[in-house]
């Protein structure tokens, strides 16, 4: 099939807002190479990223990118953890700043605001990003880790493991 | 020196509209390596262009990074020429579009209005993606290409070819 | 200075058991770039991790490397949590058996047996693989990651947040 | 199929001088991947090169090499333009002398003498380092780019843009 | 098919002792991606080697791999040859010690033990390093390499070559 | 100090015959990053290789480079080894022929005639290629590799592996 200049395009609507009414007052947009399959072997793409008023983007790492963010609108509290030992690095960044967070490493966002909503525009440096949602990876995976596990690892009686587990698969969507 | 969270920050005002008054009705502010040292290793930069109405970012090509551009304000006539053989991809894009040039190929951008400015953020797949600008490399290069070999290639005279030159040295500060 | 056999060679007394009396009740000994210098830009690693009856290597990742275990003693429940969506692959294994760990997956080990230690020997596809263990990342970063976001992430109340900040604070020793 | 030593060898006749009867007064001989299929993924292909009298082979620029040119035959004056300024590092080379073009950036030879052909042979660090040749690239791509966009490029008036584009298409063969 | 996690296992039995009743008094057992496929593209495999009393693991290496070897059991005297000039950096290793052979240097090991028999595991920087042992190759491949090249590699007259040629033929199993 | 056009070229003779007065017939004239600084990072060079009548560039492999072979004058027979299993891709080549080593793989190349010199153009991918010539990393390392691993790799005797020691000894010059 002949390449033509639409498998270099993509209707992104960047500039558009989305809609945050979920439990954690954001959402993220990706064009990665799932969504624009000319990005493939490309080594780019790009993320939007909503946030309701106090709304959170979780702790979450990128297995395969670095991510460069720049705001968009509003102010943001961000940050990211360190590997040995665990440095937090954070920040308040507002309207035309730029923060990176390298590859691998756990990082938010927070939108400082109470009233307005925020958003932030984001290039990850693979086509092929890949997302591990801290929370819903460790409380929520299917099936779910022993809870033998997550109580030596956050060092809590399994009864609060089974009630984080049991909430993360009432609030989530499979 | 102990690292900060100002080293992985930029205040780099990519939502201000830049000074487009120039003999190209454009102007590109770079956000990589050199001015965000902290980008070192991370394989990725950001730059913001600003087109003046029927502003041109004149053919030029990174060597080192893949393109990823999203319009903020306008509408923009853009496209690359590909390698064996020599076809454009060119496309009208607006805001909100996004639109990938491949690592080294040849690209523009030029903005279709008559009357209004527009911008673009391009982010770009190394921390330093160099840039090598058609036009000035040819034609205004330090010291200058011989004219044999232009008009050769151009298949023009080589007074066409002097005068470009000096065209070039006259409107270009060294 | 002169490169001598010694240059290569670390006199890592991998075949010894370590002392796991620690509240998670395992201990892992890395043999990487840091203990050993010739293993610079080679691209592998070793670790030897140490399990007391019940034990757990809580959940954590390594940025740069893929880790593949083979269990030296004992009978390990293990597992790690792919990226979009969250599903776990989990094993029960046995002494000689092998698993991998996917680069920058969450993963952890557990002793199965109640009265027996266990061990297992690792080897990572980088020489500084870097770890990221996720509740002393999250919740015992230095400085703590605020409770807003943490609250928001786990979708519990504050002070719930504030008692897990807590008794990592009080836990660990940095 | 089996493999066989035949799967590794190209009768490339390098050592055959071509025909350089064209208006640029050269010819490039190609053995790369395309050519020579045993060298996929082997990183590495050679180009034998002959100039007329005076021939040249035109600024161009290879997107995925470096290439190192060594002189068969003859007087050459070469060079190529770095990125970040634009400056032209050039020299006259003769038979047995080796000249590095670094990858991408835009690069020309030509020969020197009045009355006698020239050889080169360059060997590229790809198996497929693909080919940009500016002036066609620039004014022969297919479709052609918007005169409006090389006029402000090149600072020049539109109609000479159209009489070099036409140019290009006439005596260009696609 | 659906991925399970068995994709991610593998029996491999590392702690079992394997026969080592063979003219060089030595096994070694791959798991690398042909005994494990879920190892493709994950950079890491293991194999594990077995020793007779003096049995020799001979002058090999591995095209695409550093290798990271730890003893298992019993002493080894062990070694690897540089590149330009030829350096043997050899060393005697025991129980628990590690060593480390760079990437496509020839190296080897040996039981210095003449009763006992010894055991090592390596992990190496490749899910296909591929091996290349330096005796077989040079005088049992098929077809064999002319004599007349051997002889002035080794510097010995032909029917010396003839007869080591003929010896790896009779004892080599194709 | 600033980079000027001889940063990036060598007076390398590449058309010049060398001196093969030597126990092989054959010399190599290597032009990589040790005589041509200005090739660092950019993962190419070249050696010109002259054969006497007869002469051998005995078995030998570069660690970090595949070989891309070009016959100047004469007539060849080369070949290489593969790995697992050991077999022989050999070919006889003629002036103008191309052919190419694999990198890593063990090599070799014999000018067959009898009275005529020969001579070869490789060209490498890296600028650091290395190279280990088997016999003498073998039998001539320093110190030398242990008499009980050589005679049980090559199962001969120990006292004709004393012998070929002693050999490589007494012709070489380190």
């Amino acid at each position: 099939m002949a390449v033509t200049p639409d498998d270099f395009f993509n209707a992104a609507m960047l500039d558009q807002p989305r809609n945050t009414m979920n439990k954690f007052g954001s959402l993220v947009t990706n064009i990665n190479v799932t969504q624009f399959p000319g990005l493939n072997t490309l080594g780019i793409s790009y993320a939007r990223i909503d946030y309701a008023p106090l709304g959170v983007n979780t702790p979450h790492l990128h297995p395969r990118a670095t991510e460069l963010l720049t705001v968009l609108e509003g102010t943001l509290y961000l940050g990211f953890v360190t590997s040995n030992p665990n440095r937090l690095f954070s920040k308040v960044v507002k309207k035309g700043d730029v923060f990176v967070f390298p590859k691998a490493m756990i990082h938010f966002q927070m939108n400082l605001d109470h009233e307005k909503p925020a958003a932030a525009l984001s290039s990850l440096s693979s086509q092929n990003p890949g997302v591990i949602t801290i929370a819903s990876a460790v409380f929520g995976s299917k099936p779910p880790i022993s809870d033998d596990v997550l109580a030596k690892a956050f060092q809590v009686e399994k009864k609060l493991i089974d009630w984080l587990q049991n909430q993360f698969w009432e609030n989530t969507n499979y």
